[in-house]
């Protein structure tokens, strides 16, 4: 099976999705993780061309740890917005990967870029199957099924579907510590680690069905359902 | 795998997860089907003495279609209400189907015996496991998962996951056949026959997935969460 | 046409749609009120059986200003409950009222009363169409559409229907007058005058759709929906 | 009266308030289809100028079939966005049908150019009204009522209002046969054709009602509500 | 300031609100617990009266720790109904307490008796004011404001209001272990002891807003609106 | 504290917050009014530039009642979009306020301006903390805490907050009649001049708490949470 998961920056699809990629990757599974911006503000000393240049090592980085692909949009941090070359952008991106399942943003998360990376995302499953819509890749030949991630601070998200990450846990750790330029900057926004803060939501989640961590998701609510619960690992 | 689904009257159960039920009977899983209420009003014509005693054979008719076992609370049509003594009732019952998975009603479903019945269900899952409420049946030695099945209408009902039934909706439809008697009686009350009303449903929620025939559910968003949508067939 | 409000105390119904029942009563539409309690605790210096009888007196009085019956159910005031009874009682007074159309009290309104009388009254509407259940009157022959009433405060009711009862604005004080007792009460609950504290609701419902006063109602989302908004006057 | 239908393809208000158009203009409405975008990629095997033609034509016969006016916009299919020049686009065609009553689409529908069709279209019934925002048609002189069609598939959308169309229903059926291109799509895309994938959500509707076919709307629930559900054919 | 916390267990209102019980109790303001239920069932081991005799030990150890008074009601445990001999119970011990604020469970908690008495207390807010209600306290003058409690497992609850127990964490922590027989039957039943459970849920609250530990709450959306999050800690 | 509205068109902050910000002064807040759009159409009769020209002077005016200082956006009236020109301009816009606590209209409001405006104020909140994003003014040092206002017609708006303005409404309709262009074009739009139409929404949110006047707010569901309620006056 082919899994694509779409963060808004480097970091968030490991934060938000990291374990059940790892186990999807464990059981040889093709994953890829698409960034959308380069997430080049992320930083209180560096400058941007720095920043990002540091962050796309990350990244790399961290999807090599389950041996993910990388797809880098390369769009600058804080300013997605949902415009026709942006859209476009995302459905190459999509083509590319071919996936059978897709890990998107809620639109009810935190941050503006994860709210409009989440929209442009699970607005794009449909059009990556048109054939007219001509972009490097090929159309898809099915419309992906569609999982909502947790967001950020587990606030007003409430979960249908959990994912029992106690067995990758530490992978999903190894993943995010490759973000060690954001160790910095969230220490520096909300005085706690990276992993710390991760942590905190997959204890609260694994609580929820009785194992250490977890993560949660949602489907997404519209028709065609292609897919269902069974595409989890 | 042991199974309870919860109906209000005889048929609730083979109408909103009849065909669910079929596929775990199908592979081999132990169904229960429990009756709450002995359906002793849904005649236009016989006496509530008749038209009970109709029903139960009915009701023992469609499971033994798929093998199930029937459990008949035989409470009062129209007047389910969640007292001490129904709780028991329903808690003992519970115990002995020891389920690893129950199907109840939604509490919004149309009808108050649906709504009550669907919320004691839920409520019994926990005090059906401890051991100082004393019934004939030894306590259960662990929280069922409870799925919610959807209402009649699917009135303001959002699925969160479906089961794919055409394989089935042939077994389906012989098991809503086995209540003969509410043909005359959906036909009385709403003009159409019981087996095209649920056909309606069951259509509507195939369409939802690109099948012909599916049934709806979601899971009770209550902790602890025991189990997950694999416990679906 | 036939129409049934049910409130759970003398006075509510006038004040959460006597607009709408003057309008039906203007143009010849047979208007019943039911009052579920007797309103005997609704004083600060007089006794039960004083107010009780007060309450009787101007529920009869409000009635009569629009030419319509009133049924009175007599239970104690702050203890109703949702009981087989009760059930039976609300079953034969809606038998007695033969309504096409029933306005009853919103689930989440303000008080126990009223939220437990919006629950027995809208549960009773299938019920009391079934032959088998026996009471005084004889049995319906049809599920009467229901309207939920907005709810005392209107916090949390999101109207989908809206009556403009600007015509009928002082004959909805006339009737809310009549229950001059309850003056006192409310001014010595809430600090201001029965009619003032209405006409707040009013205004500000009526202000959504242009008006100076409308009253705001929601349709109940269940299955079967027997009428529609084409019943509202 | 006159009636504005606004759907993001063409076939989409046929599908979604056909037969409720087909009542306004049997009984001597004005209906105008506006049709957002020129459907240029709804096909497996023509270039976008041929399906582009094609589909003009098939909107043109099915709007024909009522003797509905039809407003093309020709925005390219699949890039509906929400800008300034699009937002004029459809203040000035809403001007030309100047409606009492629109349709839109809801903002939960499954494609993206339905879910920002539906946007566009309510966030215009405002601004169309006022002076200094100058087009090629004069302001409306009043905002018009808005009502919000299904979504497709029928998931997550909870009707307040339904139309009865089991009389109108051949004639329904009949203006989506016009739009003949789209059974090779539907098929290809879904499996099944046009007609019968719309039966099924106007039978689950119709269910609801206790007729044969329904189709389901909401009430934009926005100030100011200037009309209400009287407004229904 | 006096304060009411309503909880269905001993234990409860220490593991959801024990931490703004200690910082109103810290201030001086006047605390005091309501335990519903005896917890007479609460035990792997042990027979009723013994685990029922140990729980309120616990219970009065729980509140000494914060010098609060306890109230307990001794209604059997699982067995919590909302009839009118348990309502008047309520209204009296309410009136005991005279509360200006009060803290009750959410009416989605994951337990029948949580949902029960949370929908009982809070009814009770409004009768325990009225003079004709005759109970062995005397009747309050105003309605208290009332505040709802996260739920067990924080599923579906979607916080308002924070409170910051950081400063008071190992206070609540002793509070909570007071009730030393819970660790063996949380252990049992959850495979985890009590006060992790805890810590689980305040790490996640706390997180929302930038501290290690906090409590959750919202406002009971009800008129009258008597008070507001001012009167919290 | 500094405090930041932001409104859609001139006089949308006073007519939903007006109150709330006259009570922050009068304590020595210091107040900033952020005004979107140039309100250069709200004239039936008066040009683009004639009538922006007299906005703005209104709009000044009116903070001066509370010496309040103004931000003018300058952006043209009906035309709001959430571009990247637009999201830094309220970047910069805030953080030349500096705010501790802003309000932004609620997404549900009646007009796309203020849906928009909404969406892009709290959108902000977090890139204004951004060193990287860099505007004419230097980023703030943290996130400040944002509250929902209200929206026109207090349709489908559940408070979760109030503030008493009693003492302050007639500050509130002071800063409104400033805008006193505004009189005739609402008279013109809903037939009701400007002070009555906000007064109604003041009394019915009042009487919510029992008070005279009141305005309405919701916390930003969404992580972090940097303040809380006592934030209000």
């Amino acid at each position: 099976m082919k899994i694509l998961a779409v963060g808004a920056h480097p970091d968030d699809a490991e934060g938000l999705c990291g374990g059940t990629l790892a186990k999807y990757a464990a059981r040889g599974d093709q994953v890829t993780i698409l960034v959308a911006t380069n997430g080049n503000v992320g930083s209180p000393t560096l400058s941007r061309e720095e920043i990002g240049a540091i962050r796309r090592k990350e990244a790399e980085h961290a999807a090599a740890v389950i041996g993910a692909d990388l797809i880098w949009l390369n769009i600058d941090d804080e300013f997605l917005f949902h415009d026709k070359e942006t859209r476009l952008l995302f459905i190459d991106a999509i083509r590319q990967a071919q996936p059978d399942v897709m890990f998107v943003h809620s639109t009810n998360d935190y941050h503006p870029d994860h709210r409009i990376c989440g929209e442009i995302a699970s607005d794009c499953r449909i059009p990556a199957t048109v054939r007219l819509i001509e972009t490097a890749h090929p159309h898809l030949d099915k419309v992906p099924h569609v999982f909502i991630m947790d967001n950020i601070g587990s606030i007003g998200f409430d979960p249908e579907l959990y994912v029992d990450i106690t067995d990758v846990f530490e992978t999903k750790c190894r993943m995010q510590r490759c973000h060690e330029s954001q160790d910095a900057w969230v220490q520096h926004l909300y005085g706690i680690d990276i992993v710390t803060h991760m942590a905190k939501s997959a204890t609260m989640r694994g609580m929820a069905i009785g194992v250490k961590y977890a993560e949660a998701f949602r489907t997404l609510p519209m028709y065609p359902v292609t897919g269902g619960p069974h595409l989890l690992p």
